[in-house]
């Protein structure tokens, strides 16, 4: 391949040490001679590139077991990812709480703290509430902020590609709000702001109920709802970052809103009150009349949100969260309603990640940009046709 | 890069062949020496490769300039691609008519054919009508069947990769119908069939409205709505190859089909009577209070319809094409409520592409098998990490 011999020595030497750092992650630890079979590499390279890896903190020899050493005479030096060479946060900034994940760069995590924060809490007050999460979670887990390598964060709205929010009705004073910005004067790293929505599709497909699809829709119940997709594994945000923002349904069938399905009064529940929502779907259970007749109104509604996102996208998956509690009862006539309408229907499974959804994505997406510079082979070499 | 030097010398070969001619069919023609600085290729393997092409009849010697060969003594052979060396056909498979459009292996239209088809027409007839159109349009543009290098075709239905119409309720006999496997009894060549909304999705990014944006959804407006998408300039089929198939909306939403809204009587429309459908907007545009009544409806629904898609996806652009008449006054009244809302709203634009858009697309794909076929680097060479 002659056209792709004369390349730059710093890209070559950057790619090589890709390619060894990737195959040292992939095993527990490996031999040089490991190494060199496994990448191909010649065995003077693969030498001096994990002697650079070694300084740079990120690969480490591993001490010898005693006993092999004593069998083998003097055994062949191994070596190691550090993978605590580093650390990621994902923090997931909602209505009612401020959630921060703490992770090595395997993505294991380390630490996870939540706070509650009022639904009428101001943008700063909000933010602080984040930042002392974000504080006591790194000092309890002993871990340096300058350690951080990236923070991805998951935010309710359509978020901008430079982290602003361009429009985010659910938390006062979040539309037009620099959140990329704001959170980066905490972190000397790079902060990555999504979606909620896209950020909980994320997670679902890292270590949800998804694992095993690479076509998802992830629908965040709520009285504002959203949804995140996944198309071929990667997140489909559209042209303006709003895809999924499928809350103007409501408006647009000239139907009411959730939170006026779902009251059991002639007064609509508070659109961000959950509580309220979790009692009307206790009540449901108990087999209250009007509270029943309510939570069939707004499963209707939510049927019908589902049904337009999979006609669009037909995806092989929907998964559904946002509220954790009541939801239960949703499956069933989900599915029973997408195999009438949907010519290929998909598979409708329950969120299993709680909570901590929306920030396990965010942490994902931390994730996936250190391993885009430190593994990211594909990436950096194409041929330039 | 010692890790991709050790390849396999006819892959190495097929690549160089693939660079050389894009070069070429980038330039009006080149001489040697240029296709050696522009590839970056070593002017003997430039001069191997050409001659390979040569023999395949893919690049052709152009004749020296007389003037050019007097002034300068003997002039550098120039070499250019030979788009003629091969043709391609796009199928649109309609309820009303079969159209067939051949072009070069530059997509250069050669030809193009339409034949009226009934909609009661069998799946036998009308494969039978669109055999007779390809016929009598190679035998009129002088083309041989054995020239053509790939076919695409379009057609109403859900469409399997393996070119099986799953479901198709627009035509008679379609649903289960092996097209792909049917059409290639006709051609030797490969075959590829896709859902019409998605042919005309490509047809737009290739030369209608949308030539300058990658995100963008078509709808086929009909008595049986689809559409189909581009995202990042590519094709969203979904999952199952369902996408965009909104038509269930109509049911979902407890509404009327299109053929009730738009009738001005008690009695539906024929699903499949655009005649009737064209009178009805005649009517409108003439003043007539039920006709404008119905078309109001038929818009509402087209709206929401529209309005479901974009807030799933989110594209720069939406494009209307389909029944060609009639349709010129939904512009205002959708970008009115898109904008209404859509948190982003996209732009909205009417397809000019007419009654070809379904075969333009067609041909478009068959061009980008042969493109991938002749011309791709990219795919073939990537790193192995």
């Amino acid at each position: 391949m002659g056209r792709l011999t004369g390349g730059d020595p710093s890209l070559l030497r950057r790619i090589n040490s890709a390619v060894v750092l990737h195959a040292l992650r992939d095993t527990d630890c490996a031999t040089l001679t490991e190494i060199t079979r496994v990448t191909g590499l010649s065995r003077p390279t693969v030498e001096g590139v994990v002697e650079g890896l070694i300084e740079a903190g990120l690969v480490a020899e591993q001490a010898a077991e005693e006993g092999a050493a004593r069998r083998q005479g003097r055994p062949a030096r191994r070596f190691r990812f550090r993978a605590e060479a580093g650390h990621l946060l994902g923090l997931d900034v909602g209505a009612h709480r401020v959630t921060a994940l703490l992770a090595d760069l395997d993505g294991r995590e380390l630490g996870s703290l939540s706070k509650p924060v009022s639904e009428t809490a101001s943008a700063d007050e909000r933010l602080d509430r984040l930042r002392s999460t974000v504080a006591e979670l790194l000092r309890r887990s002993g871990v340096t902020r300058g350690s951080l390598r990236a923070v991805g964060a998951g935010s309710p709205g359509i978020v901008e590609a430079d982290g602003t929010v361009r429009l985010g009705t659910a938390l006062p004073g979040w539309t037009g709000l620099n959140l990329g910005e704001r959170l980066s004067r905490s972190f000397k790293c790079p902060v990555l702001v999504e979606n909620d929505a896209n950020a909980a599709a994320v997670a679902e497909h890292w270590k949800g109920v998804a694992t095993e699809s690479d076509d998802i829709v992830f629908v965040l119940a709520g009285l504002s709802p959203g949804a995140g997709s996944l198309i071929g594994g990667r997140l489909h945000r559209g042209y303006g970052g709003a895809a999924g923002e499928i809350g103007a349904l409501h408006l647009l069938g000239r139907e009411a809103s959730p939170e006026t399905l779902l009251s059991t009064t002639d007064e609509p529940l508070h659109p961000l009150d959950e509580q309220q929502v979790a009692d009307v779907f206790a009540l449901a259970r108990e087999g209250d009349q009007r509270a029943r007749a309510a939570v069939d109104r707004f499963l209707r509604r939510l049927v019908h949100d589902v049904a337009a996102l999979v006609l669009a996208l037909d995806p092989e998956l929907v998964v559904i969260g946002g509220w954790a509690a009541g939801l239960d009862g949703v499956l069933e006539p989900l599915r029973h309603e997408l195999a009438r309408y949907c010519l290929r229907p998909p598979k409708v499974a329950l969120s299993q990640l709680g909570e901590t959804v929306v920030a396990t994505g965010a942490l994902r997406l931390a994730l996936g940009h250190v391993e885009e510079q430190l593994f990211a082979v594909e990436s950096t070499v194409t041929a330039r046709g």
